[in-house]
């Protein structure tokens, strides 16, 4: 019961029954069709109408990063880098309908990443059209501003060639778990002449336990492909397809890569994931499994990667893990960085590895030891710095070769 | 008279005349220098100061492809493409000024398309400064988000490459008729060695008879140009130009092409525009007229291309016509998709010719049969199938050929 | 004291004290309260929360030129050119937090300029991290959009390879005096194998005399670099520098340059400013010493360069001086150009040179006198006519030749 001068002024017999109803039906439909806007930076900078049906949400991602690398005979060049730099738009259109499409700029040149409409009208179904991130493996569906490292582990670079990709895709969620699936075609501008490659890719994740900052996550997928069929008789002649793996640092080259692979008919991947989170701490681990069919006569291949990594939020904060989505969110501080506090504080450490030797291909395989903290100044900004220990290099033309990469990273992301 | 505190008090006897006086004043007052802002999603996203007079408004202008192709002996490729990804700021600036700058991400860098401000200030007259498309063709000025098929007639693409152009351009409308006429110099983001090339473009629109729902538009335009100089002394030497044309598909070669045409002084491009609607029904047609001046002694030479099509809405919508721009803009549906109904169904059928034969130039000529079908689910998401029949190529690489192009694009703009 | 229901109704004893007070405290948390959003065009466009706490602002910068030469024996081509095309996204984050972001897309592709967050918390000192203009040289820190004319003096062509650079730099002002100092890398998007150059740079600014429409200005800069180390053993071999210098004119080739000057173990930018207004009228100058470390036996170098302009406001607007940034910002009309009068015109000449020869580099001494005319329409919009006069080059590659350069600008900024 807040005080109101129309409630007061009727008590006192100043205003009639009829002449308080009145004024407080026009006072109720001033207020609900006033135009109005509203603008809020509490989840990115989000514009909405007055009733809230129609936002426009702006937002920018920005990762600038410095490395520093202990080599023996590699030509590992320290330096600076833009490492991400995104700005999208995104936001609903009436109940059902959301939007968004992001642009990366850090290239040289303009990109676009995520562009996708979803629709949420054939309940309990959510249909996704357009470019989007492929359903599959939890770390490579996290965004990239939230992951625990500067880079994600080594099964993520066989998978980020097709992280997103144009199609149709379809998706559902319970209070335990999420299912998702969809058809996809060859990511946006990718150029290559012959008919285009597609592929099918989905994901299921069950959570048994979700309580309040204590969670247990199972997850796997499945992601097929069929590359593009280049028939222009030029070399690489047909179906080439290359895996490989940078030592987990943004500016280093690859150490370990099939090469072009020739003749691939199909390729498939799959993952089985496994994570928990107890408070402040929190495990994650995935396992690959890289199988390629070829045609022409030639050997089918299999190869395998994964990671496992602890992380530990020395100022308290839990990693938010969001069902819908089977993942972890962003960590956001207690309290910012600033007059009341220092923000947030938060030791990882990981293991990965990537196999990329069978049959005639020889690849390489290669162990990474990851060391990272991060310092959340506030819910935009974050600083982080990761030691990556290359443990070991079999086989490829950085055989033998046991760098250490220091980087670290200036994170803006809104 | 909507009831009113104010007003009540005074009736009452509570508030004196004077009193009465000044507190309306003062609310008068502060509802008119309220900061405020409002942002609605009716047109575009547009943002807007309280007054109204200032406004930002946010294009965001996506169209997504998938082409199969039906073809003997041509290397056309199945596959999807981002056709346009296009992001634009727009609005007014006071009451004379408007402006729009729209930058176009779907080549793999981004380009500026359109730059340019409005001053309305010299009544009758609108002065456009920047980057603009010329005023030149009812079907190339029409926004390509409202076009009935998914490319333009093959008329188009003889005008494709000057379709915008930086200079300044006078207009000016009436009850029934528009006229719009300017000055440019080459495109921006176009480079070459030399003098730059520039043109006169100018265009008439006259609408007889525009009720409700009915019009009939006669239209006419010319647009001269003067290629650049080009005096670098290497090969193409001078003032080559070049016009061709796909089979009304964006992801197909040129099948006609009049390959460089050296030495040309300069050349003209005129018109001939008929178009009418009877409520869901419309007819639209072309005429083009390209005339090419050479110097050195070489030939002059003439070509020709026209385009005439029908279209029908099956579920009733008319497709708007706007005497200001000689043109038609987009089909809202009068029932989005959702639990209230299925959108609009559009149906069309266009026949066009591009002949780029005459003298020592064999282009080739070209005539295509194309069927549509649109779906547009609301005002920001269009669903469309076309199929393109390839009728015939006389000359010119793809001599003989016949190919058929089945596509379908998702767009959103907004 | 503005007339007000409450305290009316207080006055006449409708109301008690308690009353009075309840209902006054829950209009003041009901305005505070509401989510709402201003949205203003006065600086930029702004949109922000009810409170002004979180802002968004949009920059859009836009220049077209068109230049044509009156050149003996070079190959000068007339046209014109999108000289600059930005978009801009920044603001307030809370009450110590800035961020700005923006994008340049001139260049035919999409390149970031800054890219910065500041932090204010630690008062005196502002802290800057990110891509920002290093702290050198009072024209070069002055925003593009403001410079009296067209093209910075030949100075800033020695400054513009390193205008802008990832890194951290602090800053304090006073009333009369401003102090930036920093460290950073290469800037973001150079590309180059080796270990990656860094720098430092400060400046100093003093305003002794700084009252209404008068100011009196001195400064001096520092700006020592260490380049790239190439380390990749193709040619040019290792610490390759460039210093170089168009005819200020953005569409001309340099006509002065060091070409790469090889074995640079580092380089020191020193400067003097001096600048001084009265009304409409204003001075400004710089003097810029440029000193060139060499490695493996090589000569050390020294080029010289400077320039020095008067301008005058016919209309009387003042160039506002900032002391805080040590720079003078935009002329905004006094009255804009429309029904109440014509905007603001502005004529100015400038003397500048740049020497670039010493030792065994040859690079040409240049003059150049210029002179300007502007036109501000508004705040937003300014038309520009410059006439460009090469008094001499001497020595290098255009040695004798003395074009002129007649161009102009139509610019837009909010």
């Amino acid at each position: 019961a807040n005080p109101d001068l129309l409630d007061t002024l009727k008590q006192k017999g100043i205003l009639s029954d009829d002449e308080y109803r009145q004024l407080r039906d026009q006072q109720q439909h001033d207020q609900a069709t006033t135009p109005g806007a509203t603008f809020s930076a509490d989840k990115g900078l989000t514009l909405a109408t007055a009733d809230g049906a129609y936002t426009l949400q702006f937002g920018i991602f920005q990762q600038l990063d410095f490395a520093a690398y202990d080599a023996d005979g590699s030509d590992l060049a320290d330096g600076s880098q833009l490492r991400r730099s995104r700005i999208a738009l995104g936001g609903k259109l009436g109940s059902d309908w959301q939007y968004r499409f992001q642009y990366e700029f850090a290239k040289g040149s303009a990109s676009i990443t995520d562009a996708y409409v979803t629709y949420a009208g054939f309940k309990p179904l959510t249909v996704k059209l357009g470019q989007a991130k492929l359903p599959f493996s939890m770390e490579s569906l996290s965004s990239a501003s939230t992951t625990t490292f500067m880079e994600r582990g080594l099964p993520a670079y066989v998978i980020s060639p097709i992280l997103r990709a144009p199609g149709v895709q379809l998706s559902s969620t319970g209070r335990h778990w999420s299912l998702a699936g969809g058809v996809s075609g060859e990511p946006l501008g990718n150029s290559s002449s012959g008919d285009e490659g597609w592929g099918i890719a989905a994901r299921a994740t069950f959570a048994p336990y979700v309580a309040n900052h204590r969670v247990v996550h199972l997850g796997a997928g499945i992601n097929w492909r069929k590359p593009t069929q280049d028939n222009s008789g030029t070399t690489p002649s047909t179906s080439a397809v290359t895996f490989s793996g940078k030592p987990e640092s943004g500016q280093a080259p690859s150490f370990v890569s099939t090469k072009a692979m020739l003749d691939v008919g199909s390729y498939r991947l799959s993952n089985a994931e496994f994570a928990a989170a107890l408070g402040a701490a929190s495990l994650q681990s995935e396992y690959l499994w890289i199988n390629v069919q070829r045609d022409n006569g030639q050997d089918d291949l299999a190869f395998s990667s994964w990671y496992a990594q602890l992380a530990y939020t020395l100022t308290g904060e839990a990693r938010p893990y969001s069902v819908s989505k089977g993942s972890f969110g962003a960590i956001v501080p207690n309290t910012p960085f600033g007059a009341q506090g220092w923000g947030a504080f938060e030791v990882a450490a990981r293991m990965s590895q990537l196999d990329l030797d069978d049959g005639s291909v020889t690849g390489g395989n290669e162990r990474d030891l990851t060391f990272g903290l991060s310092w959340y100044l506030n819910r935009y900004l974050r600083v982080s710095a990761n030691v990556v220990k290359v443990l070991k290099v079999d086989g490829g033309s950085y055989d033998g070769q046991k760098p250490v990469a220091y980087q670290m990273r200036l994170q803006f992301s809104i």
